[in-house]
């Protein structure tokens, strides 16, 4: 058994431009397990762009918040023994002592701070991190977000920003196996084409270099049904106006905004299109339909074996690498290394 | 019977601030009935805020729309026989000849051009006038809007913006009768008490005189649950990030932002408040419930006969004042001639 840990820390908190300079790695001494804790080694942590957010409002010194798929190695809780896979809040730490019989508050849900792993993995062909993936909060979120928020119809239209990102690449093809046409928006060419290709949404554009309106005018002619919005900010006051009437705005993220938090965009007032327009915006956390993820958890699981839906995962081993594998995240960069296109990072621990 | 009539067409089209110049009195000659029309004559007719967005939509010439108590006073279409009192959309007209069985489009609905008075007025000391306000648009979005929109739950709060008006004098009254905490904004310090005293309002405020930020400390210090709002702009703005989780914002108009349609008010992002609180937001047209009006007014008729609400009306006597009342409206002024604090405004035609 290991005598220390490792975990990231922030420096500093951070509210304008990220760089790996905001992140510092600490060790500490691992202490005699208590009755009821466990000690879990971390086999994937998770790299995601609400790290953005969470860094914006933490003090120095806090530890880096985030999910691991992690395995137990030391117990004193019958209910959680040695070997036992679970998904824990542990954030970004190789090893974490804790009472798994603890809750969090999330969106007004108490959930556990340590879960099993989806029973769904046992008998399907996914890697384990895909309890933090398809099968997590991406998933989850994209499939109830669309079914039960959204209330999506075969034969509307969608935009997605940030389309090949760990969400949204999902949120695409669920899109299109429910019959909706799909437009994607994403920061970055080649992206753009791997949607496009490889993940057939109808429409893809990167919003960097092309004219959103222009590329609106042609991909949704007769409007956008639903705006799936994990960007905010300028691209999302551009999108609006296309909006078709009881057009649904689902607020994911606000990338535009987390680099510039205390000068956010200033825009025109958009009221305007969601009075006439009768839209409705929610911004939305999947937590508030915490009860159904057992269902989701089941219809994604068999999407996937009938090959309706493919979700994508890259894997960068090791733990030091972690704050310029999310620097790159947030900046839409790949590193040298990665396999181009793959939108779901999980960092081995 | 009369050989012409009179009506109100927009001079100009009008994207700035209103004033009486904008509006143009037209007569024309009345041509004899077709087989299947009707003749009414205006007894009220409404002037509302929404005309404020209509003129900035319409070309020059076009006549002023709104609604009408009107009488059937030639006919020759037996369902609407003579004496028959109506509601219709015949604008700022003394006079209207039309087909009572067409229909228009109103938020993807196929609503009729002429209904018959609502029966609830029938056995309730209303006046006819309130076919247009406690049982008419108002008091259904307000009802509507309340119960089925925004779900409003006893213990929680509201704030209104637009308190003391046509439709926000509604909204507070019955969100007291359901157990809600009600606090209104107006323009004017006279209104504020008026809401206060008489309407029974938990906190009432002149957002033009008090600083909204404190007020809503003092009076919201849980946060707010439910934003009615009718004005929009940097009043919206200051409100939103008082939001509770899951609360939301019932957009009903954009007051703020009539008089400026080219240039709206800029703000900064409130993207990242809607996505953290995970807020709803909702432009709202009561006719999204065009099926549930009948059972809405029979619970608004009942809360009357109990005395649990009680709408205010203004009656103007001469059609030649419409531009000067709706002008004034706008500028939340009071004739000298008005009493005082009555929100809901019909002129004789």
């Amino acid at each position: 058994m290991p005598c220390s840990r490792k975990f990231w820390v922030l420096k500093d908190t951070c509210r304008d431009e990220v760089t790996t300079d905001y992140f510092e790695e600490e060790e500490e001494d691992l202490e005699d397990l208590r009755k009821g804790e466990i000690m879990c080694r971390a086999l994937f942590i998770s790299v995601d762009p609400i790290t953005r957010l969470h860094i914006a409002y933490s003090d120095p010194g806090q530890p880096i918040l985030g999910r691991q798929v992690a395995r137990v190695v030391e117990s004193r809780n019958t209910d959680f023994p040695k070997g036992k896979l679970l998904v824990v809040a542990m954030g970004w730490s190789n090893y974490s002592i804790v009472d798994p019989t603890m809750t969090q508050e999330m969106g007004g849900v108490e959930v556990p701070l340590c879960e099993t792993l989806p029973r769904q993995l046992e008998n399907a062909s996914l890697p384990k991190s895909s309890a933090m993936g398809l099968l997590g909060i991406p998933g989850l979120t994209a499939y109830l977000g669309l079914t039960e928020l959204a209330k999506a119809e075969e034969g509307e239209t969608i935009v997605i920003t940030s389309a090949a990102g760990q969400m949204g690449h999902l949120v695409g093809q669920l899109a299109r196996h429910m019959g909706l046409r799909v437009i994607g928006f994403t920061g970055c060419s080649d992206k753009a084409s791997w949607i496009k290709t490889e993940l057939m949404y109808d429409w893809a554009f990167n919003y960097k270099t092309q004219d959103v309106k222009q590329a609106l005018n042609i991909a949704a002619p007769n409007g956008v049904d639903i705006f799936w919005d994990a960007v905010g900010g300028d691209l999302a006051n551009t999108i609006l106006p296309y909006m078709s009437y009881y057009g649904r705005v689902i607020m994911v993220g606000n990338l535009a905004n987390y680099g510039n938090m205390d000068n956010p965009v200033s825009i025109s007032m958009i009221d305007l299109a969601i009075h006439l327009k009768e839209l409705t915006i929610t911004g939305f956390n999947v937590y508030r339909y915490y009860h159904m993820w057992e269902d989701a958890r089941e219809a994604l699981v068999k999407l996937f074996k009938e090959e309706k839906i493919k979700p994508y995962e890259h894997v960068v081993e090791g733990f030091e690498f972690l704050p310029e594998v999310f620097v790159n995240q947030m900046n839409g960069k790949y590193q040298e290394n990665y396999i181009q296109n793959i939108p779901s990072i999980f960092v081995v621990g």
